[in-house]
């Protein structure tokens, strides 16, 4: 499939979005009118740098208000086209945007739009442009793509065709299933947006929320399915208005693109198995997703390792041994729990959630699969004889790691360590319940992608969490059977807060464990100092849930949390913050299925308090 | 009025809320419950914290899900509720807001749910406490004021009234006039919130986007006049949920909110000139706004004197001398525009617009209105004999001057600079065009409200512009004969950016004159090189207004940009940027009434690749 994005996706000057598209992987680009009007550099230029960057310049757009108008106006729009027509010949492009008039229609008949795209069409075969009319969710008199396609058959010109966009066409709710009987040869481009089903006007819709394809709600497989099977063989381009996008730096956008489109191509590949139309677009597969089995170690890096293990042994861990090659590596365990300290960094350096394994099948096609998705693979030396990691870098900079599965028993990297022991089965803490990591407001979509297509990890409904600083967004990822549930918070913009937002939205390892009580204890004979919680809350919680005030004392000596769902209940509590990480240790009584998310407040609030005490 | 903020309107800890309201001068506040939930401190300690602060408690809120339930379910929430007033009597809070369901409602009856909520009234009067119904927009069953208003009529309990809260009402489009027909004695509450007319989900629109009231799209004067013909004389009440109040600093927040308190209040009470009822609430007056008749003078303050006097030179100002007391100031002059130079700052300070002085009236009432509506004044000396400023702080720091309206002649305080000539008929430069300021997205609507309610500007239709780090929105604020002309750029959050923001969305000071191209040619001799422009932009310009090739190319050998609309036409330059200021130059032929826009994101892209030079 030919992958192409429009230049309006990301941020930057034309040279920058140029030079990220093609480095992320893409086969060509839209050139948006603007970005070249702001350009210094003359088209000669655009298209020889496009050259040396193998990109193809598959689109120029967009040429609007066209059609729908009185002859004088019209002859006004072809002297601009021709314009438009010559600086597409010095750019060497040759398929322009034409979009259904929003501004100046005045004469609503499909003969006189037809007439004049006719005409408009006889000035582009003498440049050798085809023009590709697009019907916009918001146009005067056309505004689905069956009309606009009805215009152009009218038209009845070798050199004009439609270009069908799936947001024009989801947004307003049109049927896109009659995009197969649409003549493959009159289709000259397609676009493809996503986005979130947002109640609100379509054109604020478009212009500042579309997504990439997979992390929206519309049917994209079903969408590009119609195409496959209408025959199209053109490129399949990406046009994204958004405002995080536009801020976000070019280079992870673009690959967030091209991922989202590598993806997309593999499901429709599988969703068409069979349908010998896949073929025509060459459909490429992935390999299989590798959906994990579990958590396989937590690598935390720190410069301050006394606090951190200190931290460790109050909840419970034990040194399982010191890595016989990597100086500054040991690893503590607890049960089948295993955390990677890493104190290879400076003393100063923040203390911080460095890398995730997860248990997978195979972990070279994981890996494989994920670099094919645009990953990073992360760099890594290993001694001969030790065990080679497979792990690839998340948006948010995280080490994710692909681990196999061990079966019974420890995995075999513990070996390096010298610690070969059998798991306690005694062991007060399980697994690891959640991992919650925070993710900056402007690549969350990016961030959803990413555990989608590489993990197979689902999006749960978000929630929106009320802190003292601005709301948190929190967006569960889970895999299908729970066994890896990763919280993602995106925390809010907060240009005023500053850095203290970093101490504020801290991430945490939560543990799971069969009897928080116990854990609690433990930690406190150990001299752990929980998060403290208000008497406030035990009142509530009272009320709340009509409990009996003898269990509530016993939770408010411990500071712990409680939540109830219809399906059990949930006890919790939280350590203090160590540079910009902190555990949780929870207990799930029943199928309790949640993340105490009423309790989050209480824990934000505390926190603030201590990064930030006045009042 | 009494005034009174809801907690969940602003950030922090509920104590530092406490402080900020009343340190902005509000009567009371609304405990949200979560606020006291999340507080270590007792309910006795916040009791005595508001008596100490001289603030009321003058709502506990929201009780939940309370009525239209069944048997088995309202014996617990009576349960539930006896707890909350008990909580309130420790709190010394006698009012309770009681929500429509939205959650449990099960029966669809108003006999139920009023005989429940004289239940609860029964229970709420045994402690003291009184009940305030709301619909809220979104209730299962009762979601209007009116039907709410029978309910509690059917209930017939002298603990059970009504809350009004403006959004429930305006966002539904319910006509509020039938409040006047409530009995006063039963409105218990009012809550006031504004918002900007969206077109999305209530409950979204309700969640994220309220704003205080002038700073959105609801008659917000109306809605207060019906309540004070309806007679209501209790606390009015602001209850805002905004992601950007969240994330503000709260004491801005809370001067942002009983400014708009003040103003609404003055304007019901001109607007119900001559009707007795205004006096039961005791809305007080403002002094009347002064508008502005222009620009007296622009201070830049810079560390870089060399750069910035070299700069007004070469835009063809003189200098008109030093100030006789002030050793590091200076004026420069140009026909009626003055520009104050203030050097006495560290040598690496920031070039920045740091005050404007406006032509008033009577500088007196201004200040008077502007430190009532709760703006700080501007500390400022004078040596005996000098000229007394009146000024106060606008929300981003400027200083906003109000200056006596010279008449004929210069301003009486050039004196001072020994500067006392006449204007110079001849100057190229008539005046100041506009003046562009840089605010943060998250003091937006703050900022509107300000120079509304202080100034009387008029906020015109908002535009975004496209730049290469994202879209900017840009709001101009106006005089009424547009004298005074002010555009706000609100650029966006941009964590990514980081420091590059401040530098790629300067403000500037555009100059108006009647010969752009002899003001270009001067500034060139002078060394001034002018902010380029790509000759993609010349080449589009033709083909987008038709114009003539000789023409064009004579604004491209100066690189003037060039717009035009029905009224008129467009030409203007833009100087380099000085810390965070510019220049521009502009001449409107005939009636243009715009800035420019189409050519906003020419100058973004060059100052972007100034700031940002790669690739």
């Amino acid at each position: 499939m030919r992958t192409s994005i429009a230049t309006v996706c990301l941020s930057g000057t034309l040279e920058e979005k140029m030079h990220a598209a093609a480095a992320a992987g893409f086969d060509g680009i839209e050139v948006f009118e603007q970005d070249l009007v702001v350009s210094p550099s003359a088209p000669e230029q655009i298209r020889d740098l496009a050259a040396d960057l193998g990109l193809g310049l598959d689109l120029y757009q967009p040429f609007r208000d066209a059609e729908a108008v009185r002859p004088e106006r019209f002859a006004a729009n072809l002297k601009r086209a021709e314009a438009k027509f010559r600086l597409m010949n010095r750019l060497g492009t040759t398929t322009m945007l034409v979009c259904s008039n929003v501004a100046t229609a005045e004469i609503d008949d499909d003969e006189v739009m037809a007439e004049q795209l006719h005409r408009l069409g006889d000035l582009a075969a003498d440049h050798g442009v085809r023009l590709a009319y697009e019907a916009l969710a918001w146009g005067t008199f056309v505004d689905d793509f069956e009309h606009a396609q009805r215009i152009v058959d009218l038209a009845d010109h070798q050199h004009v065709g439609t270009c069908l966009d799936s947001f024009h066409i989801l947004s307003r709710g049109w049927d896109p299933a009659p995009i197969e009987a649409v003549a493959a040869e009159k289709i000259f481009f397609v676009q493809l947006a996503d986005a979130p089903l947002l109640h609100m006007d379509v054109l604020s819709w478009s212009r500042h929320h579309r997504v990439f394809p997979g992390e929206g709600d519309f049917d994209m497989v079903g969408f590009l399915s119609h195409l496959v099977r209408a025959g199209y063989d053109g490129p399949v381009s990406l046009e994204i208005f958004n405002d995080a996008f536009r801020q976000a730096d070019v280079h992870r956008t673009a690959v967030d693109g091209l991922r989202s489109l590598r993806w997309l191509e593999d499901r429709t590949r599988r969703a068409l198995a069979g349908e010998p139309a896949r073929d025509r677009l060459q459909l490429q597969a992935l390999p299989p997703v590798d959906e994990p089995g579990g958590y396989d170690f937590v690598e935390i890096r720190t410069g301050r390792l006394g606090e951190t293990t200190r931290l460790l042994h109050q909840l419970g861990f034990a040194l399982g041994g010191h890595h016989q090659s990597k100086e500054h590596v040991q690893v503590w365990v607890q049960g089948p729990v295993r955390i990677v300290v890493n104190n290879d960094v400076a003393h100063d350096a923040p203390t911080e959630v460095a890398a995730l394994g997860f248990e997978v099948a195979d972990p070279d096609t994981a890996l494989e699969r994920a670099t094919r998705l645009a990953a990073r693979p992360v760099p890594r030396t290993q001694e001969p004889g030790e065990q080679v990691l497979r792990g690839v870098f998340a948006p948010d900079g995280t080490e994710i790691f692909f681990c196999r599965r061990p079966g019974h028993g420890v995995p075999a990297w513990l070996g390096e360590f010298g610690a070969d022991e059998e798991l306690d089965p005694a062991s007060l803490v399980t697994g690891v319940d959640h991992i919650n990591m925070a993710q900056p407001w402007q690549h969350y979509d990016e961030a959803v992608l990413f555990y989608t297509s590489v993990l197979a990890l689902a999006a749960q409904p978000a929630q929106d969490v009320p802190g003292p600083s601005g709301l948190v967004r929190s967006q569960v990822m889970r895999s299908s059977d729970a066994a890896v549930r990763l919280p993602l918070n995106v925390a809010p913009a907060a240009a005023e807060q500053g850095s203290f937002v970093g101490a504020a939205y801290p991430e945490h390892v939560a543990l799971a464990c069969t009897d928080v009580v116990a854990a609690a204890r433990r930690a406190r004979r150990r001299g752990l100092e929980l998060l403290p919680v208000p008497q406030n809350y035990y009142e509530d919680l009272i009320a709340r849930f009509d409990l009996d005030e003898a269990f509530v004392a016993s939770l408010q000596e411990l500071d712990l949390l409680y939540d109830r769902d219809a399906d059990g209940e949930f006890l919790h509590f939280y350590t203090g913050t160590l540079g910009t990480v902190f555990f949780e240790v929870v207990e799930r009584r029943g199928g309790y299925a949640g993340f105490g998310a009423p309790n989050a407040p209480v824990r934000l609030a505390a926190q603030y308090r201590r990064t930030h005490a006045h009042g």
